[in-house]
C-alpha cells in the first residue's frame, strides 16, 4: 500500500469502534500504532507484556504470531476469540482491530460511569448558521453591525459579543466567505466558527487524587470522549490539607498548584480533541466540579481561609470564569461554569453528585435519602421531605490506602476483595496479579472478615495469637511473602484496624447526626446512595458488618460510580440542571460536625463493631 | 569584541548624541540596531529605502558599501559628509553613528491642552466603603455571600463580581481587617482596595504619531498627571496605511504592533502612577480614543479590511474590553472603554473631539458647525440644524513634514512660522534653534507668503527666476546653507508646493461637499473648529490665503488643541458623555468622498490658490 510519498510499504490499521485509521510500517506493535493514532491503551507495565491491560481483538487480517507471554497469559477462549496483547502483536498486513473499553487507558481502576441520567437538552451554548451580504460602497456597516443586524432579522436582537470572538470576527467572515457558525452563550457571541462546525463541551471532575475529563457533543448530549489522569497536585501533597499548607507556606503556592492542574487539564483536552480530529475552538463550554479546595485552587482563589477555622469558602455560589482568566485552552471566548459549593468541606462535586442521582429533590419513590461520597473527607447529605442537610466528616485517607501498613491505591496487584471461610483466606487482586498491597475495598473486607470470624473483637482487638495467619497480637498475615509479588508478608495491623474504626465511625456518626437533626432513625431511610470510586467497589455487606453503614435491606443501597462527572455533564447540556444545582445549594442546611453537640457521642458509639 | 557568552563576533555601535551603545551581529542594519537600542528612527517607508527619512551620519569606522538606492538618492555632498540611510547601511565593524534630530521620531512638540470642558461628574466606576462582620461558627457564609448581603443591606442588591476581584477578595478582607473600599462599575465589583483608597481613571489619545496619556481623579474629575510619548509603531511605518501593510505582510504583524503600543502605554501609566505615589490597582477605569486603525490595532482586531475597499471597520459601536484581554496594566478587573468609530477612516478620536467641543449637538449659539482634525487623513464633520455629516479625505502627510523636500516634524529647529516682507524672509524655529527643516505650519506659511508676494501664481508655478532666494524655477531658498544647522540650503520646491495644493485642495473640497450635501454655503458656517497639534499651530490667515479654509470672519475659527484627549477624559468621568458619544456616532451620516459625484469637481476647483 504505497500511499505515502516516501514510497515505504505502509500498512493500514483500522481501529474500531472508534473508526480511526492509521498507516504504519511493518513490525510496529499495535500499542505503538494506537499511540500514534492518539489512542491511549492501558499499559500498566509500560509495554513489557506483563500486565495484560492492553488486550485488543483482531477483527480482520493477520498479526504476528502469539508470543510466549501471550501463550502463558491468554486463555484458550481468548486466543480463539482473537484476543492479543497490543504490546506483543506486530503488524504484518492490513488489519482491523477492536479495542474493548476496558483496554482504553485509565491509569488506575478509576472512573465507572455512574447511574445514567436523562437530561433534556437545553444547553447554555448553542450554534446558529449565518450568511451575510458582504459590504459594498453602498453598505459600509461595520462587520459587527452587519452581523448584529442579521441576527436581529433572525429574531435575535440585543446580542453582545465577547472580545475574543470580536478579535477573530473580520478575518473569519472573509475567510469563510461570509458564511459562518455563530456560537452563542445565552445572548453573547463567544465564537465564530466555519459554517457547519460541530460544537462540544468539556466536563471535568477534579478529584483530590484523580481527574476525569469528558467531551460532550452539545447538540445531542452524547459523551464522545473520555480521558482520565492523576491530579498532578499530588506531588505537592496527597490530601487537601497538605495542599492548603503548601499554598500558605510558599510564595504563589496556590498559583503553582493552579498552573499544574490546568496544564494537565489542557493536555487531556488536547488528547481528546486530537483523538476526535476536532479543533479546541470547537469546545465552547465547560463545567468543572471538585471539592471546595480544588474549586478554589482551580479558580485561583486563596485557600488560606479553608485551612483556618471557621473554614469558610471565598465563594459558595455558582460562578462563571472566562477561560482566558485561568488559561484553560478551549475556545478562547468560552466560560467555565463552576457549580455552587455548600461549605468549606462540602463542594461542588457533592452538589453535582446530588444532582446526578436526584438525591436532594422531591421524588415520588423516595422521601428520605442518604447520599455520601467517601474520601479523605466524606460528604454526607440527608434529604427528608424537602429538607436537605449536609455535613463533612474527616474520615481520613485509610480507604485510599494511606496510613495503612500495606495500603495502596486501587492499581493492579491490589487486594480488592477478601473472604475468610473456615480459616481459609480467599483473595482477589485487581487484574489477577500477585498481591502487592491492599486497597480500600480490600481493607474494608479484611476488617469485616476478621470481625465476623471472631479473630478480632468488637473493640478491634486481636483475640488469638496461635494461628498461622497472624503474628503475635499485632498483625494478621493476609498474604505470605511466598505468595506476594514483592516477597513480603502483606499484613493487617492493629493500627490499621484502628484507622478503619476511626474512619467508619466518623462516617456512621455523620449519618446518625443528620438523621437525629430531622428526627428520624435508620429505618426511615428509603435510599442509601454511595458515590465515587471507592464507594462503587466497596462491598456493602462488609460495610454493614463493621457498622459503617446501617443494616438496611440491601435493595436500598445504590452504588452510583462517578456521579459527580455525570452531574457535571448534565449541567453542561442543560440550563435547568444548572438552576437546579443552585437551588440544591441554596436549600441545603450545612451542619458543622466539629461543634455539633451530638457528634462526639455518636462518634464514640460508632467506633466499635456492631455486636 | 567577544563580550557575549556565545563568543559570536558582536560589534559595538555607539549612537550619538544620545550616547547609547549596543552590540549587534555583523550584517545588522543601523535601523534594526537603533530599534534594538530603543531609539526610534523615522522610517516612513518601513525600511524599504524609499523615503530617505532615516538618514544618519557615520562619525567613525566603516559601514557596508553604498547601495544603489543610496547612490541614487544621496547627494554628492551628503555622501562626502558620511550620510547614509539607516535601513540600507549594515554593520561590519565597530562604528560611531550620529543621529540628526530630524531622523529621530522623538522628541517633538507634542500635545497642547485643548479648550476645557465642564462635565458633570457621573463616573461609571465608583467606590464605596464597606465594613463586614468576620465569619464565626454561627455564621459560615462565604466571603462573597457576606459581602453581597452587606451591599444589599446598603441598598445595592444584585451585585456581580468579576473574576479578578474575586481572586483577591478573601485575602484582602482579612488583610484589611474586614474594612475595604469596594470598587463598582455599574453593578459589578471590579476591585477590592484598602479602605479609603483614592481611585483614578486613565484617558489616552492614541495618535498615529503621538500618544497623550492622562490620569484623572474619578472623584473630582481633575487631571492629576499627564504623560506623552511617540507612538512606537512609527518604527513599523509612519502612517496608517504602512502599518496596515505591515500587519498584512508579517505573521502576527498586528500582534506585534499591539504589543509595542500597549508596552508603551503601560510605561506611561507606570511613570504617572509612580510620580503620584499610587498603585496601578487604584487606576480602575480607562477610555482610549484613536482613529479606526489605532483602535483596531489596540484591541487586537484585524486591520486587513481597513486597507481594502470598501474599508469597513470590524466594529463601529462603543465597546468595552477587560484590561487583561489586551494586557493593559491598570487594576486587573478594570475595563477599557473604546468609544464608537464612525467609519474606516473616521474614528473614535474624531467622535471624542466632537464631544469635547460640542460640535455635533444642538447649541443655542451655533447651528452650522464645521470641525476638522488635519492629519494624513483629515476627518471633517458638518453639523447643521440636527443633521450631522462626516467624511475623511486623504490629505497626505505633507503637513507632518513628509514628502516635503526639507520637511520634518515639529521638533526643535523646525521652521514653524514664515513671513516674507519686501523680499525679506523672517523665520521662526521651534526653540529658536538654527533651522534644520520645515514643519507643517511653516510649510503652510511659506506657500501662503510665496503666493501673496507674487513669487508663485495661482497654479503654484514660480513666476521669477532672478532673485536671491530661488534657484531657477524649481525651488525657493528659505534658509541658505550658511544659516542652517546642517549646512544645507533649506528650500521649498515646486513639488512641495504641489503637495500642499493636493492636501489643502482635498480638505477644502471635503468641506465643500459636506456643505453642498445640506444645501448651504461657506457664509452659513457659524463655527469652524480646527483640532489637533497641527491645527493648533497653523496660521489661520495662511490657511485662508491658500484657500484651505473659507474666508470667514476670523472670530468664527476656533483652534482647540488636543480636543480628542479632552473628550476621552469627559467620557472617563461621565456616563452621559459616553451615551452622547454613541448618539453622535449613530446620528452621523458618513459621506464617502472617493465615490461622491461632486467631489472631483470641488477638488479640481480647490487645487488652485484663490485669486
Amino acid at each position: 500500500m504505497n500511499n505515502h510519498d516516501l514510497g515505504a510499504n505502509f500498512i493500514e490499521i483500522d481501529f474500531e469502534p472508534i473508526g480511526r485509521r492509521i498507516d504504519v510500517l511493518p513490525g510496529t506493535t499495535i500499542l505503538d500504532a494506537a499511540r500514534s493514532a492518539g489512542i491511549e491503551l492501558s499499559s500498566v507495565c509500560g509495554g513489557m507484556g506483563s500486565c495484560g491491560a492492553c488486550r485488543i481483538r483482531l477483527m480482520e487480517g493477520t498479526l504476528s504470531s502469539l508470543t510466549s507471554t501471550e501463550k502463558n497469559d491468554l486463555s484458550h477462549f481468548e486466543v480463539n476469540d482473537g484476543i492479543r496483547f497490543a504490546c506483543q502483536a506486530k503488524v504484518i498486513n492490513s488489519v482491523k482491530i477492536d479495542i474493548p473499553p476496558e483496554s482504553l487507558s485509565t491509569p488506575q481502576r478509576l472512573q465507572v460511569e455512574g447511574k445514567g441520567k436523562n437530561v433534556d437538552l437545553d444547553p447554555v451554548v448553542y450554534s446558529i448558521e449565518v450568511t451575510l451580504q458582504p459590504p459594498g460602497l453602498s453598505d459600509l456597516r461595520s462587520d459587527l453591525s452587519r452581523l448584529r443586524d442579521k441576527l436581529s432579522e433572525m429574531g435575535l436582537p440585543q446580542i453582545e459579543i465577547c472580545h475574543q470572538a470580536l478579535v477573530s470576527l473580520s478575518d473569519e467572515l472573509r475567510n469563510q466567505n461570509w458564511k459562518v457558525s455563530v456560537i452563542l452563550k445565552n445572548s453573547e457571541i463567544i465564537a465564530i466558527l466555519p459554517s457547519g462546525s460541530k460544537i462540544y463541551g468539556l466536563a471535568v471532575d477534579v478529584g483530590t487524587t484523580k481527574l476525569a475529563s469528558y467531551l460532550v457533543d452539545l447538540e445531542n448530549g452524547e459523551t464522545v470522549s473520555f480521558s482520565g489522569a492523576m491530579n498532578p497536585q499530588i506531588s505537592y501533597g496527597e490530601d487537601v490539607i497538605s495542599r492548603i499548607s503548601y499554598s500558605n507556606d510558599y510564595v504563589a503556592g496556590n498559583i503553582t498548584l493552579q498552573k499544574i492542574l490546568i496544564d494537565t487539564l489542557n493536555n487531556l483536552t488536547k488528547e481528546m480533541s486530537q483523538g476526535l480530529g476536532i479543533s479546541i475552538d470547537q469546545i465552547v463550554d465547560s463545567v468543572i466540579v471538585g471539592n471546595t479546595a480544588m474549586h478554589h485552587l482551580l479558580a485561583g482563589f486563596s485557600v488560606h481561609q479553608l485551612g483556618t477555622a471557621p473554614y469558610v469558602p471565598s465563594v459558595s455560589e455558582a460562578i462563571e470564569i472566562p477561560v482566558q482568566a485561568i488559561g484553560l485552552k478551549i475556545a478562547p471566548g468560552a466560560y467555565i461554569y463552576l457549580p455552587p459549593n455548600i461549605a468549606g468541606y462540602v463542594g461542588a462535586d457533592h452538589v453535582a453528585m446530588l444532582l446526578a442521582v436526584q438525591a436532594a429533590q422531591e421524588r415520588q419513590d423516595a422521601h428520605t435519602i442518604v447520599s455520601l461520597d467517601i474520601g479523605t473527607n466524606t460528604e454526607i447529605s440527608l434529604y427528608h421531605w424537602g429538607r436537605h442537610l449536609s455535613c463533612s466528616c474527616a474520615s481520613g485517607p485509610a480507604f485510599e490506602g494511606a496510613h495503612i501498613n500495606d495500603g495502596m491505591r486501587a492499581a493492579p496487584g491490589a487486594i480488592e476483595k477478601v473472604r475468610i471461610t473456615n480459616g481459609r483466606i480467599l483473595l482477589q487482586t485487581i487484574n489477577g496479579n500477585l498481591p502487592i498491597g491492599i486497597c480500600g475495598s480490600g481493607i474494608l473486607d479484611v476488617v469485616a472478615e476478621l470481625f465476623t470470624n471472631g479473630i478480632i473483637d468488637h473493640r478491634g482487638v486481636f483475640l488469638r495469637d496461635n494461628a498461622n495467619n497472624y503474628n503475635g497480637r499485632k498483625e494478621f498475615i493476609l498474604s505470605p511473602a511466598s505468595k506476594s509479588e514483592n516477597g513480603r508478608n502483606i499484613v493487617i495491623t492493629r493500627k490499621d484496624i484502628n484507622e478503619i474504626q476511626l474512619a467508619k465511625g466518623a462516617i456512621r456518626a455523620g449519618v446518625e447526626v443528620l438523621l437525629q437533626e430531622v428526627g428520624v432513625t435508620d429505618e426511615d431511610i428509603d435510599e442509601f446512595i454511595v458515590a465515587g470510586a471507592f464507594g462503587t467497589y466497596l462491598d456493602i455487606e462488609s460495610a454493614i458488618k463493621i457498622g459503617m453503614f446501617p443494616d438496611l435491606s440491601r435493595e436500598k443501597f445504590l452504588q452510583v460510580g462517578n456521579a459527580a462527572g455525570i452531574g457535571a455533564k448534565a449541567m453542561l447540556v442543560s440550563k435547568s440542571q444548572r438552576r437546579l444545582a443552585s437551588q440544591i445549594s441554596m436549600n441545603v442546611e450545612y451542619v458543622e460536625l466539629t461543634t455539633h453537640p451530638g457528634f462526639t457521642e455518636s462518634y464514640m458509639a460508632a467506633l466499635a463493631f456492631p455486636t
